[in-house]
């Protein structure tokens, strides 16, 4: 399947001329992001590496009473490096070894806060509606091999560790759950967050792995700040980015697995949403690539039997509160976006927009309590 | 204050080679809108009356049992026509008259319902603080000069008109609200909506003309399919799209006045998520033009004194619940979108993507009141 343009940014740069391109950004990512000044060292480890790199920057006010909070957080994307054929183990070992490498190059450029995409331990099999050998990569949340191995990489390199895996629940069932651990810089498990809404759309058949998250929206307070996960199909919906940050959210970050011909549209607009709305900063991480299965599937759709779910297009980016954005990593490659934000920005752009003030929650406890409701009577108004 | 691009969709048509162009607008705008084909009569008038004229159609599948429902829209954003200085009475007459020849070319393009922008019988003049001469701009929503206006042109041109106003509630102690009308195209006026969230930010002083709209979220049944009014601020807050969408709203128009320094970057971004997270059309209406008041006024940033608010961009535009969305009309000059939709194509995309039923409503009534409680304690995990 052709995977198109290889970053929209690049496009753009390329065409336009410099006083046209200066306004067409302004107006598409805003005006507050600027290029970060990454060591060389990094540059050429992850030119060696076979990843791209970039790094913006997002600047606040200086107050009187609180001194800048200044975090760096890193963001993920990358393909599967063996076929889905490859033994689960050998599979995992090479995925832990792909990022491991990338992890390095992102302490290289400060950062303080990791994050990976959806389910990172294995390929995005559910469209296959397979339960073996897809299964096996489910592991336990607080001692599974991936969580030793992020704890020794946060500690490492002094490093939260936003790690998405499938999750096996021993205590409870020996169920499956779509589940981001977060592991502190000091290698503890500070816990997990589970994904609240399942799709139940084409091939992401995930809804017969695995049910809705059970553990509301925690958000977890870190050395560099308060951070909360939003799993992939969570973006979709306002109100569970709006709970995360009434809980305090400052970053929620948004791991996911979503495919061109579905969503491309869609991916630039809701984290960014959902950063404006919330006063907080979001970062949208997309897997990439074309992940081929042993066995054929059709898709619901009239066509073929094929070998694939379609290309994820990457385009991992970070949102501003003040609406603005970083440009997005590519298409069609591995990569690491480093975003640097001063988390003063938060408060300081509810100050001006006062959104949670102007909000009327109560008003729409209330509607949404009666929505629900079997005798629920929509307010529609006839001539 | 410099206005800046025309129009972004123009300034990426001009530079960018076909084959680029094609995939940066199917990123930037989605796949599924096409340029509807005007009747040259209305092209001319167009040209003739001094109004960029913009067309655009969404498609939906053939269904067994429901005929398609094809609906075109207008959006309508005008500049002032005269000084701020003007006799009220003159300044009004002159914009009846500015939007009775735009309706008359909506009507040759076929227009069914016909959307204005915010305040549109007035200077949007809250920027002064100053009550006289701005608050005799308020007029009755039920039997007004402006609303019987727009009886008149609905009867006419048998087409619904969402005509937003300052409204002056006699019955209630002669207070203002923000306030859209809603008139049939049988020339009744079916309803009003009231603005549920009022900016507390920068020269946007409403919120000591009026107050939160007091109606809830009343969805209006039309000939032409049910349609909702979410007025400016209430953009900014997806529980106030949702409610609408709940209450079975297949078109949210936002009439809108933002200017540039403020919103721009979030302008493309929020009325569009609504449409994907709601499974509806939203029609996003801004003003156009910088608009000079006689008295000078600060902003609380610092700055000298002036006399506007500054620019407002127009770019009004049409997003679908596919996620794609049409163009932008001029950022300078006034403009009428017509925008032809199959209502059918709400519940088709609903079905496939499932927001709402994947939404767990119950659940964020419950976090939703609980969270607005003096004890409220949010869900913060600690090492």
């Amino acid at each position: 399947m052709a995977a198109g343009l290889d970053s929209l940014g690049q496009c753009l740069e390329r065409y336009l001329p410099a006083e046209q391109l200066e306004e067409v950004k302004r107006i598409l990512y805003g005006e507050h992001v600027r290029p970060l000044d990454l060591p060389s060292v990094a540059t050429s480890a992850a030119a060696e590496r076979n990843f791209e790199l970039l790094g913006y920057g997002f600047q606040a006010e200086p107050e009187q009473l609180r001194q800048p909070r200044v975090v760096r957080v890193g963001l993920i994307q990358n393909k599967i490096p063996l076929p889905t054929s490859a033994l689960v183990a050998e599979q995992v070992a090479a995925l832990h070894k792909r990022i491991e490498e990338i992890v390095e190059v992102a302490a290289m450029c400060k950062v303080n806060v990791v994050c990976f995409q959806e389910a990172w331990t294995m390929p995005f099999a559910f469209c296959t509606r397979e339960k073996l050998p897809w299964t096996e990569y489910a592991e336990s949340a607080e001692d599974g091999p991936t969580t030793r191995f992020c704890q020794k990489l946060a500690k490492k390199h002094n490093m939260v560790v936003v790690s998405p895996i499938l999750e096996r629940d021993d205590v409870h069932g020996g169920t499956l759950w779509n589940t981001a651990v977060v592991i502190s810089n000091s290698g503890a498990v500070l816990g997990k967050s589970r994904k609240n809404h399942i799709p139940r759309i084409g091939d992401f058949n995930e809804s017969t792995y695995y049910m809705e998250g059970d553990r509301g929206h925690p958000v977890f307070q870190t050395q560099f700040g308060k951070i909360a996960v939003n799993i992939c199909f969570g973006r979709h919906h306002p109100l569970n980015w709006l709970m995360y940050s009434l809980n305090g959210a400052e970053i929620i970050f948004n791991p996911s697995a979503t495919i061109g011909k579905l969503s491309e549209s869609m991916w630039p607009i809701e984290a960014r949403n959902a950063a404006i709305a919330n006063h907080c900063f979001t970062c949208a991480i997309n897997r990439v690539g074309t992940e081929l299965y042993p066995n054929p599937f059709t898709s619901g759709d009239g066509g073929e039997a094929h070998h694939d779910l379609g290309h994820f297009y990457g385009s991992s980016y970070v949102a501003s509160p003040d609406g603005s954005r970083t440009p997005e990593l590519s298409r069609t490659q591995d990569g690491l976006l480093v975003a640097e934000m001063d988390l003063n920005l938060c408060r300081q752009v509810g100050d001006k927009w006062n959104f949670k003030m102007t909000g009327r929650y109560e008003m729409y406890a209330k509607e949404l309590a009666a929505a629900v409701q079997p005798n629920f009577v929509p307010n529609i108004i006839h001539e």
